[in-house]
Parts: C-alpha cells; sequence; structure tokens
C-alpha cells in the first residue's frame, strides 16, 4: 500500500485542441489560459487533466513536431500543410494553428500555466498524453500526422496493412521499438518540464496497438515500458518534491484491456500505476461499465479506480445519437461511484466544444459538475439510466449489444424470451421512476405488449407518440444496482425496442 | 490460507440416474457398484462426485422421497406415477426405478459403497446436490416431479409466473424460506450419512433461483445458506475426523454467476467455498471459459479452480450439435488447466450413456481422461479447439454468441471487419497446425476470401467440401493462449462462417 494522497474529483480531461479552437490568436494570453481554468474551477472541477498532443505537440516540444510546424500564419490556404484540407476544415484548422502559435510565441506554455493556475486554486494539476492518435489518418497528408507517423505508414509498419480500411488498422504498432522510442522521449519532456501530481497514458486514443492477434504478446512490451515510465515518474518526483502518479485509461471490460495489451490489473497488481480509468471509447457513454468487477480486480492493492464518461449516447451501434443530457450524465456518474469507483472522469465533457454550454446551461454544467464529487449529492438530482454498448472489442471477441432487442432474440437459453438490464445505482426511496421504452414503431404495438421491472407488471402511462411508451414503475419494487426489465409480446408480429430509459425524479 | 489436501483430478461428476438406466434390477448389487466405480478408476477418475438427488432422492432418504415413491415394481404401465410419462419412456424409466429400488431393499445403499470403494482406489469420494433441478417440470405430472416441487408450483411460487412459457420459469424460488429448508435437511442428512472428502452444491441445475430482477437481492440469501451449509460441513468434519470440503458449480463468467445470486467470488473471498467451478449449463461444452480472469478475482484466497467441460459440442446457439470428441476433450481440458484451473471437471462424461465407449472406445476414454491429470501429458496428444458459446446469460445480459460470423457484422467499431478468436492454450512447437472454417455454402466461396491467423495469410488446403475449409498455419506464427483469426471477403456476396477450429497434431 502506498500512501499517495488521493485523487479529487470530479476529472476532467482537457484535450489538446478545443482551447485553441474556441479561441482565437487575438484572444491569447496567460490570462485567458487562467479564465480557462477559472471556468472550470466555478464548475467543480477537482482534478485538470492537460494533453499535450495528437500526433503532434500542442506546445513548443523540444522533442516533437508541434501542431504548427510547416505552418505559415500569413502564408495562402493552400500552402503545402493545408492543401489536403477539406475547403470547410481550413477556417477552423487555422484558427487552432495560430492560437497555438501565438500563444507560445508570447512565451506561455498553455500546460504550465494551466497546471500553476490548478494549484492556486487547490485543484489536482496532471497532464495525459494520447499513446497512439491517429485523428486524420484516413486522409493522405492531414496536418494532423506526424513525419514520423508517415514515415511509419510509407514503411507499410502500420498496425494491420492486410485489411488497411479503417482508422482501425491504421493505428502506430507499437511492437515497434522506434514507436517505443518517440513516445519515451516525449514523456520524458513532460516529466522534466512540467510541474505535475499525475502523469497519464491515454492507451484509449486509440486504443489498437498491435497487429491482430499479436495483442498478448504486445501486452508484455506495454508493461515492460510502463516499468521504464514508472522509474520516470518516480525521478520526476525527486525533481519536484511531491509525488507524480501514474493514470492509465484503458478499456472498459477487464479481459477486453488485457486482450488488447492494456492490461490495467497486470499493472495495478505490478505497483506500476496509481491511477486506472476503465473508459469507452468515443461512440457511446457506457452505462454498464462493470465497476464492481474492476474493484475486485484492484483488491489488495492502493489503486485508485475512477469510472470514465463520454459525451455522446448511442444506444444501438450506427444508430442515431444525441449528447448526453444533464440527467444522463448524472445516471451515469452516479451508477460507477455506486459500483465503487473513486471518482468520475468527464472525458470530451467541454464548456464550449460538443455544445455543453449551448445545450445545458453553465449553471447546470455547475450544478453537474460539482455534484460529481460524491454519490451523495448525486443521488439527490433528477437522473436518468440507459442501454448502451460497449465501442470497443479486441479482435474476435463477439458483438454484444443490447439494443435492438426483438422478442425473436431468445434471452433465455433454451425458451424464448426478451429482457433488459438497465443499471441505476443505489435504490431509490420515494421518488418518482418512469421506465422509457422506445419501439420501432414499424413494428408491433406497444400497446400489445406486457412489461414487467423485476416482475412487477407496470402499466402505460399516457399515449405512445412516436413507438415511444412510458411506465410507471413503483419505486419500492426498484433493487439495489439494476432493474430487469421483461418485455412479453401479445401479437404475432415482434417487437423491436431500440432505446431503453430508466428516470428517477429528484427529491423535492 | 488453509491447509486442506488439494482435490486430484480429473473430477468426475456422476448423475443420480445413470447408473441404474444403464444396469438393470437383475444386475444390482454392492459387486457392480464397484465396479462401476473400478472402470472409472482404470479411466483415471482421480476424484469422484455421486449425485444423489435430482427433485428426488435416488437412495433411501429419510428426509426427502425416493425416486420410486409411489412407484409399484409389479404394478402395471398405467400407474398412477407412469400414467403421464410418454410410452416410449416408460421401459428405461421403470427399469431405473426397478434397479434404484431393488438396490436399496439389497441394503446397498449406493453412495455409502461407491465412496468406500472410491477410498479404496485411494481417489477422491464427494458428495454433489442439485439445488433446483426441474427435468421434467414441462410436464403436468412427471414422476421426476417432488410432492415439495407440485406444492409449489400449485401455490404459484415458482420462479417466473408471468411468462411460464420454459423450464427456466419453473424454477423454485430460492428466496422462500421453505425452499432454502427443504434443500438444507437433505443437505444435513447426506453430511451425517456418508464419509465424503467434499459436499458440492451444484447451483448450475438448472441454474435460475430467483424471480427475474430478484437475483442480486437473492445471491445474499445464498449467501446467508452457504454460511449455514460451511458450519453443517464444518461439523460433519468434526465426525469423520477428516475435512468436507465445499465445492461449488456456478456459471462460467463471474459477473453472470454475481448478477444470477451464484456468487462464487465472493464465497471464496469470505471462505465459504473450498472449490469453485466455472461452468456451462448444458447446450455446449465451452471453450473460453475465462480462467485467467477466475484466477485473478481468487487471488488472496486458498480456493481451487476448476473447469468444467460439458459433453455436447454446439458452435451456434440452436444449432447442430455433436457430442464431444476425443481431440475436442482434449482442447477444451487443456485449455483450462493453461488458464489456470488446477483441475479439469467432468460432467456428463459417462462412459456409458451419452455413447462415450461407442463413440470414443473404451481405451480412447482411458487415455484421454489419464491425460486429462496435467497440461504436459494433454500437450502431447491430438487436440482441437473450436469456438461455441456460453449458454448460461443472467436476465436481460445481451447475446454474445461469435457464431455465425459474417462479414456484415461489423467487428471493429467503428469499420467493417470479421475477425474470430480461438483459445488454444500453450503455444505447440513443431507441430502440424491447421485451420478448419466452415462456411455456409448458400453464400460466398471459401476461395473468394481471404484468412489471417495473427495477421499471417493461410494458404487454403486441398479442396472445399460442403463449405469446409482447411487451412495451413505456421506453428511458430501461434501465440500463447488464443489466436485471431481475420477473414476478408472478397466478393460482393457475403460470407458467413459456423464453425471454426485449430487442431494441432500430437507430437511424434
Amino acid at each position: 500500500m502506498n500512501d499517495l494522497p488521493r485523487t479529487a474529483g470530479p476529472i476532467f480531461n482537457q484535450d489538446s485542441t478545443e482551447f485553441f479552437y474556441t479561441h482565437s490568436a487575438d484572444e491569447m494570453s496567460g490570462e485567458t489560459v487562467d479564465a480557462y481554468i477559472d471556468r472550470l474551477k466555478k464548475a467543480g472541477v477537482a482534478t485538470f487533466v492537460s494533453c499535450g498532443n495528437a500526433q503532434r505537440a500542442n506546445y513548443a516540444s523540444e522533442v516533437w513536431e508541434s501542431d504548427w510546424h510547416g505552418y505559415d500564419s500569413e502564408g495562402p490556404d493552400d500552402q503545402p500543410v493545408l492543401k489536403h484540407a477539406l475547403k470547410e476544415q481550413i477556417k477552423p484548422f487555422r484558427r487552432r494553428l495560430d492560437s497555438a502559435k501565438r500563444l507560445s510565441e508570447m512565451g506561455v506554455d498553455f500546460h504550465e500555466r494551466a497546471l500553476a493556475r490548478c494549484r492556486h486554486h487547490g485543484m489536482g494539476a496532471w497532464m495525459t498524453m494520447r499513446m497512439n492518435d491517429v485523428h486524420g489518418c484516413m486522409e493522405l497528408d492531414s496536418p494532423l500526422l506526424s513525419t514520423f507517423y508517415k514515415e511509419q505508414r510509407a514503411a507499410k509498419q502500420l498496425r494491420n496493412t492486410h485489411r488497411d480500411t479503417s482508422w482501425a488498422d491504421r493505428s502506430l504498432d507499437w511492437e515497434r521499438p522506434e514507436v517505443q522510442e518517440h513516445y519515451f522521449k516525449f514523456v520524458c519532456e513532460q516529466l522534466s518540464r512540467y510541474d505535475m501530481d499525475g502523469l497519464e497514458l491515454d492507451w484509449m486514443r486509440f486504443g489498437y496497438h498491435f497487429r491482430p492477434g499479436r495483442e498478448l504478446a504486445g501486452g508484455h512490451v506495454i508493461t515492460a515500458w510502463m516499468r521504464r515510465m514508472k522509474k520516470e515518474c518516480e525521478r520526476a518526483a525527486e525533481r519536484l518534491g511531491h509525488p507524480v502518479k501514474l493514470g492509465v485509461r484503458v478499456p472498459s471490460r477487464p479481459e477486453t484491456a488485457r486482450m488488447l495489451g492494456m492490461d490495467g490489473v497486470a499493472w495495478a497488481k505490478e505497483g506500476l500505476v496509481d491511477v486506472v480509468a476503465p473508459s469507452p471509447f468515443w461512440a457511446t457513454c457506457e452505462f454498464d461499465i462493470p465497476m464492481q468487477e474492476w474493484g475486485r480486480l484492484l483488491e489488495g492493492t492502493s489503486v485508485e479506480l475512477v469510472g470514465c464518461l463520454e459525451i455522446r449516447y448511442q444506444p444501438i451501434p450506427y444508430g442515431p445519437a444525441t449528447m448526453m443530457t444533464p440527467e444522463l450524465a448524472a445516471g451515469a456518474a452516479l451508477s460507477v461511484l455506486h459500483g465503487g469507483a473513486d471518482q468520475v472522469y468527464l472525458f470530451n465533457y467541454f464548456p464550449s466544444m460538443h455544445g455543453l454550454t449551448d445545450n445545458w446551461g453553465a449553471e447546470t454544467i455547475d450544478s453537474i459538475f460539482h455534484a460529481m464529487k460524491d454519490a451523495s449529492a448525486l443521488e439527490k438530482l433528477s437522473r436518468r439510466h440507459a442501454i448502451t454498448y460497449r465501442d470497443v472489442r479486441a479482435p474476435g471477441e463477439p458483438l454484444d449489444n443490447a439494443l435492438p432487442a426483438t422478442d425473436l432474440q431468445n434471452d433465455m437459453p433454451s425458451p424464448s424470451g426478451c429482457a433488459l438490464r438497465i443499471n441505476t445505482g443505489p435504490k431509490p426511496v420515494d421518488r418518482m421512476v418512469e421506465l422509457l421504452l422506445e419501439f420501432d414503431p414499424e413494428r408491433a404495438d406497444p400497446a400489445s405488449s406486457k412489461v414487467y421491472v423485476n416482475s412487477i407488471e407496470c402499466g402505460l402511462k399516457g399515449a405512445v407518440i412516436d413507438g415511444v411508451a412510458r411506465y410507471a414503475v413503483p419505486c419500492d419494487q426498484l433493487e439495489n444496482e439494476s432493474q430487469v426489465i421483461d418485455i412479453i409480446g401479445g401479437e404475432a408480429k415482434a417487437f423491436t425496442i431500440v432505446r431503453a430509459e430508466i428516470s428517477i425524479a429528484p427529491t423535492d
């Protein structure tokens, strides 16, 4: 057991582009960086995690190309680094590069300034590094791509050269020593340059690091690399006079993580990491990260377990998606804390990008983020729990999305049946509880089906509109942790359920 | 940590009917029981687990009805206990009842005799109890049903009265105190009646013990019941002068087990159990029980972990099935041992029923069972590893069968792709290795697809017959534990794979 101070939550991941996308070059100054952190402080963010890279550095690195490498602020829109960009990309792109470049030229290092401001506010101050970012990889010459990456690609050394049809095929291959060294030198620079409470290695950007079938062997390569990294953190801690924790983002399921070479449990048991964050990739927030299982697997270690929320809500792979609402975020956060997470971790929850301020409003951001500090605060809010799917699987792991669900999809091993499970965190007391089931309107009518929650029949509430049916659920029939919804179709025509949510009203 | 003697393997589960089905009343004698055990001893069985019940006892119990309760050996075929049986059931049924009754009337208790013979041979001697057997429950008045069960049914107290279309709906509800007491008194009888090395509680017969949605709460009920049981085992140990271990069969996935109220990990951590056997139900042997994950979850306990093999091989739910071949059994057994199981556990591997002697031959039974003692012996044999599915899921857990697999089933989260994973145990050295893929012949031709094992392209070997394609796999490209097969279709017409196996030739 170590005796490191605990990491405070919620933890907020700031990506490497948002600040520069959402602020113009003219707005650049140290004070603007301060104001950005002040906004997060006001919202209740307790630990800030600052991201310095995708394939390039967003600061003036001495060991990696910077984002504005080869870019001429005064040059035309068809200069070499921009000529392959789509027309509509050029303006925001230039804005980001102009801003990052300008701040650097003013002698302000975003991360140095942001972390210092965090200390000023008593917030945790972390760096995070994306370990295999492939934004832009489907374009031949995106300015997001590094020279190093393009060299690996030219040498046909990317992850899956025999398929090569998607971004997952085009990741760097972490079995290659030059890839390991490329990242090692960049981490070392950050550890010697910044005063940080912790360094996160973000293995979930983008999560595929080895040739298909080489993941288990590759996992040992990453583990060996992590041992080197741990030593560098210790060296930095000595220099700084305070601990520098090591954190990781890994896939949401422990076995998937292991089978993809990101064996968070093994790293924890070996004492290589201090914080483990099971995470979805991007397509959807995951409402059933198995926190209980993670907690059991990490028993006997002093590792902090945090549950990561994404910003999208997509019940069905490739199906319709929205951004998370405040109620959904409260539900997902409460569920991970109730499942045993030490903290909630927010990924892609930017006040400005993805429309959070527009959609939620500033005050709602503040109240939700503040409540994410602990379960008892969240528990008082209006919350909504849903069914989505996990968007990262190891090659060969079967699909396991719960939706769409039909009564032709046999749920029980032998007989037919259709049941759904929704994680809801702690059992609510004396609340209005409503189940929402969205039926595919082309198929059977909801009114012909019977719906049971934990074996208690629940009646339809009001009219069914566009297939959306609502049911009153007696609060005292709810269980701790999760509810089982059993649907029995009443007609020959099969039903299909495409969305399922349980909403719990706030305390009075 | 306890210091109990380790349980020897392979462990052999003898069900409550096989002996009496396969031996006539005229053959009944203590010596016949001895000969039965002698046969298993010769085969290499190291621990014998004797089953005394389904819904009734197969011995002259003083606390439960016996199988022959209400049966008149001299009576006609339409006597009350037989009148609801199908015509073709009556003869084997009567044979079983006649035999069990006769043995009992001769003053021979099958279990007492069998366990004594095990001790004579130095074999482990266990009892197992089926905790919720529902054989015959779809018939109104099967002679397999107990009076107790029929009373629960009449009172509408079974598991799922709102659906009631399958056996899973018709289990007893273990939240009911009378159910708990019904089983408690039966276990106590066995603990005071027999001299056993261990008692197994078989929660996998049939695996659904609570109303849908009540499983997590119900799990606490079972755990409390297990605490009482542990005390009874300790009392028996005192009486017998040697330890009486407590074992459990639970679902193959740890989280499924927990969500069905059979929380093997919690029982292990609380010190309630000595042996945990993750098990499929019946439909198919499971080739990817996550033994590594079980091992990690049980770390820090002294619990023995055993991997359970079933006798059927069914790649696709509701698809064609065969019995396991010796090569498949060797493959499955090696895979669980390599994954960290202490022993192999055989369920439904009877020499006589299910045709094992007819299909395998007596000598093959002996050589395969003997080899199951340890991985190094198995590793020398011809073996075959396959893809099946898990046949027990908690209500609301999504389907996750890997087969059938098509190139329309998007494997990666974002792009298309079709990959399969086959667990193969230890990496073989210098062996002939072959991949078999069975394509649905109605769809795309295998010759138009490219097949990769761990990213290495493998060539078709010989002609494709009825969709079955064989590929030569370079042995040195195999990985430890599992292999990833990546299939890329070459034509607009999609392929569908319905069976996937890797065979590894024996050592010379």
